[in-house]
C-alpha cells in the first residue's frame, strides 16, 4: 500500500488554517520551494510556459506540462497542485489528463472555465470566453469520477471575474461546480487592489474551501486571507521564474560588459551550493 | 535548401576573434543568452541536470538533454553547443546521438574523454578516470564519419588535467583527438587560478584552435584569452543557474518571512516583461 | 546546405503521376513501408493513437505524435506527410505545430476541418461538426505563412462529406483552401463505394491535385485513380495495424492455448530477420 | 491507500505453480497479451528497440523505455516486468532508474549483469562480457534498497551462459545474486535445446525462485517447466513483434503489388474490431 500525496495535501487541508505554495517552472525552483518551507508547489503553466519562452496559450501539451511535473515529485515531498488549464480540450481531454495525473501521483488538479486555446489571464487586452457553466460541470464532475484512487482533489477556477462577468456569475459558476464534486473553488482576478476579491470571497457560501492568487493585489497577505475565514489556499502563481528573469539577465549584462566573469561572482550561488541542491552525493548513499 | 545552424557557428568562428557563449538550463535562458547578445548557447549538462535537480553524473538520458536543446533552438537564431557529456557510452552510443544532434539542427557537439558514467568535473572529492586516448580518439572519429550533413562542429574536450594526469598527457590526447578528427579542444580545468590553463594553451601546437570554460578561473577574461592567440572560444559554464538559486531563494524566504508578496515587487521582474519574453502576442502575427 | 523531406516530396509530386504511402503506427511501420518500395509514410494519427491503445480523438498531444514521427524519420529515407488532426486547437497551436514539423523536416502536414477535439472519421454513430470554412481557410494560410523554409506541403482535408454536407460544400470548402494556400486537397469520404469520391473528383476544378483514403472503399485502385486525371497521392491508411492486431492475437491465443512457443516457430519472422530490420551491426560501421 | 501493481505481481507469484507474460512493443500489444489472459505484460527492450528500429545495444535511453512502459500500464490491469537491461550505467544510474520505475508502478525490474553498453544476448557473433559479480550484486542490492516503497520485484538476470561462462558460474553468480537480495534469478541461454537450461535448474540451489525465457529453445513449454519445481515465471520474449513483422511485411507486399487495398481485406483485422481494442466510447462513459 502506498500513501499517496493526495492524501498527504488532504491532511494538510484538514489541520492548517492556511496553506501556502509557489508557482515552479521545474524540478529545481520545486525543490528551492520546498526547501523554504512551503506546503506544496504549483505546478504552473505559466511558469513552464516561460521555461519554454512560448506563450502561455495552450501551446505546449499536457504531456509536456506533466513531464515537468512528474520531474518535480521525484525531487519533493511536498504534494504537488497540477495546473490544468482548461483540461486539454473537451471532456474526453480532461478524463484522460485526470488518469495519468492521478498515476504519476499529483496532489491536486486546477481547472478553469476558459475556452480551449486559452489565453493567459494577466495578459493586458487579451479576451478570456468562458465556455458554459453546465459543460464546465460535467468536466469538474468528469475529473472526479475518472480518478480510480479517488482522492486527487480538484480545484474549479472561475475566470469570471477575468472575463468581466461579474460577482454574480462568478458566485453563481462556483456554486454549480461545487455541486458538481469540486473540492476547492479559486475565484482568479486581475484586480490591482483586493477589494473585488474580497467582496467575493465575503458573498461566497463556503459550501467548499477557496484558493487565492494574490498576483496582481500583493497587498492581501496571509493574515488578511486567514482572516476572512473561508480561504484555506494560497498560490504565489509567478514569483520564482520573475526572479530569476531579473537576476540572470542582470548577471548576463554584467558578463557581456566586463567581458569575463570575475565581477559576478559575488553575485550568484557557488558550486558548492549548487551540488547540495542536487545531492550530488545520492549515489554514495545507497 | 536549408541552412543549417551549424553553417551559421563556422561563419563566426571563421570571422571572430573570439566567440563567446553561456551555458542555460532551458529555453528562458537561451532566450536571454541571445537577447544579451552572446554568439551561441551552451547546453550544458550541469545547467539541465541542475534544473532537473539531479547530479550531473549520466543521470539524465541523451534523450532529456535533447529534448530541452531542441527547445532551446526552438527560440533562438544562435547556434547551440551541445554538451554530450561523454557520448553516452560507448562508439555506437555517440553514433545514435550525433545523428539525433544532426537532425535537431545543433551547431556544435561536445564529448569528453571521461568515462561513462561521468561524475561533475568540479565536484569536490570527485574522481575522474579516462577512457584510453585511442579509445576516445575512435570516438571523435565516429562522432565526424556519423553526421550526414558533415557541418556540425565537434569538439573533443580532455579532461585530464582534473583527472591530475598533467600537461603532457593533456596536450598527447589533444594531439591525437585534432588528428582523429577534432575541430577544436576544450582544455577543462579546475585549478583556481589561470596559471595551468594559460600554460597550457601556450604549449599547445595550435593544430586545431582551443575553447576555455573559465568557471574556476575567473581572473582570465576575454581580452586575455584574445591576446593568448588559440583561442576561439569561450564558454561561462553555469552562471545563469548559480544566479537565479541566489535570487529564488532570497525572493522565496522574503515570502514566506513576509507571508505576502507585497515587499518583493520591486526585486523582481515585471508580469509584462515576461509576455514580451514569450513573445506573447505571437498568435496574432500570423 | 541541407535537402529537406519536403523538397525530396516535391519533387515525386512533380514527376510521378501517382504517389503512394501507408500509415505507420511507429518507426518499425516505417522502415518496413520503405522497404516495400512506397513513396512516403504516413504518420498517421489513427495507427498511433491505437498504438497507445487510446481513441484517435484528440487524446495524443501533438508533442506525442510529433516524437513518434521523429522516430521515423530517423530510420528511413522517404519523406514522411504528417497527419497533424484539426491542427491542435486554434491558429496558434497550428502555427507552433507547423514550426515544429518544419524543423523536425517533415515532408508535408495534412489538417483537416473537424472542431478540436474531434472524432475518428470512420468511427460508427460519430458526429463531426466542422469549424467555420473562412476560419480554417485562415489556418491553413497560417500553416504556409509560418513556415521558416516554406516548402512543406500542407495538405487540406475537408471532411465535409464525413459530416454528411454533401458535394457541394466540399468542393466549396476545397475551392476556398486552394485560395489560402493548400498545396493539395484531401477529400475524405466513408461510403462504402467509390462513387461519391469518384463524383467529387470530377466536379473539382482541379486548382490543386488530390490526395485520397480508400480505407472504406478499397475497390478503388491506383490504376483507376491515375485514371481519374487529378489524383497525385493515395494513403493507405490503417492497415498495417490491421495486419498487426489480427496475427499478434492470433499467435497471442496460440501460445495460451498450447502453453509453448513451439507450434508459432513458423508463423512469426525469425529473430535474424528483424536484427537485420534493426541493421544490428551499425556500431561496427562506423 | 492504493494498491501498487508489485503488490498484484507478488500475489499472483504467491498463489499460482507458474506465471506466463509476453514481451510487448508498445500499448497496443499490452492490451492484446492481456486480453489473451497472460498474468503479464513483458516490458522487453528488444521489443521497444525494434518498435524505433534500432539496436537492442543500450541505444534508446532508459526514460524512452519508461515512457513506453507508461503508455503500457495506462491501458492495462495486469503488473509489467520491466526490461532494464543492464540497470544504464554503474549504481547511481541504476538507482535513478528504480525510483523512476518505482514511481511509474511497474510490478518488477529486472536487471543483467552485461557490461554498459550491451549487445542483444542473440546476436550472432556478439560478445557480452560481464561486470565482475560483486559489482553486479552490489547494483541488485541497491535496486532493492533505493525502493520507497520496497515491494517491487527485483529480478537478477545472469548472462553467463550467454557469455560462454558455464554452468558453474552461473550459479556461483546467481547465489550472490540471491544473497544481494534479488527475489528471483534468470538464467538466460541460447542453447537451441532445452538440455542447457533444465540441467542448470536442477542444480540450483533454489533459494529463490526462477524465471526463464524459452526464446532459443521452444520445446520447452509450461508443463515441462512446473515440472521442474523451482521456475516460477516464463517470458515469451519477442513473440508479438516478429508476429507482426511477418503479416505487416506481407500486406504491404500485397498492396504493393495489386496496387490497391481490395484483396487484403479479409487478411487483416476490421477497423472496427480496432476500434474496441481503443476503448473508443471511454469518452461517453463518463
Amino acid at each position: 500500500m502506498k500513501h499517496t500525496k493526495a492524501q498527504k495535501l488532504r491532511t494538510l487541508l484538514d489541520t492548517r488554517p492556511l496553506i501556502a505554495g509557489v508557482g515552479a517552472r521545474d524540478a529545481l525552483d520545486a525543490r528551492l520551494i520546498e526547501n523554504t518551507g512551503f506546503d506544496f508547489v504549483w505546478a504552473s503553466s505559466f511558469c513552464v510556459s516561460v521555461a519554454h519562452c512560448v506563450p502561455d496559450a495552450s501551446i505546449l501539451s499536457m504531456t509536456q506540462f506533466l513531464e515537468t511535473a512528474r520531474a518535480m515529485n521525484e525531487v519533493i515531498d511536498i504534494p504537488i497542485v497540477f495546473d490544468a488549464d482548461t483540461g486539454y480540450g473537451g471532456v474526453a481531454n480532461t478524463v484522460y489528463a485526470v488518469r495519468l495525473l492521478e498515476e504519476a501521483d499529483m496532489g491536486a488538479i486546477c481547472i478553469e472555465d476558459k475556452i480551449f486555446p486559452k489565453q493567459s489571464s494577466l495578459l493586458p487586452g487579451g479576451t478570456h470566453p468562458l465556455v458554459p457553466m453546465e459543460e464546465f460541470a460535467r468536466k469538474i464532475a468528469a475529473a472526479k469520477s475518472a480518478q480510480r484512487q479517488g482522492d486527487m482533489v480538484v480545484i474549479a477556477r472561475t475566470e469570471a471575474l477575468i472575463a468581466g462577468l461579474g460577482l454574480d456569475e462568478a458566485l453563481r459558476r462556483a456554486e454549480a461546480y461545487a455541486a458538481a464534486g469540486a473540492d476547492m473553488i479559486l475565484f482568479h482576478s486581475k484586480s490591482k487592489t483586493p477589494d473585488e476579491i474580497v467582496e467575493c470571497v465575503k458573498r461566497w457560501s463556503g459550501k467548499v474551501p477557496v484558493t487565492l492568487v494574490p498576483t496582481n493585489y500583493p497587498d492581501l497577505d496571509e493574515p488578511a486571507m486567514e482572516a476572512m475565514g473561508k480561504v484555506k489556499m494560497v498560490i504565489y502563481g509567478n514569483q520564482t521564474v520573475r526572479a530569476a528573469v531579473k537576476a540572470v539577465e542582470e548577471v548576463l549584462q554584467e558578463i557581456r560588459r566586463s567581458r569575463g566573469a570575475r565581477s559576478i561572482e559575488e553575485r550568484i550561488a557557488t558550486v558548492n551550493r549548487v551540488f547540495a541542491l542536487q545531492g550530488e552525493k545520492m549515489p554514495e548513499k545507497v
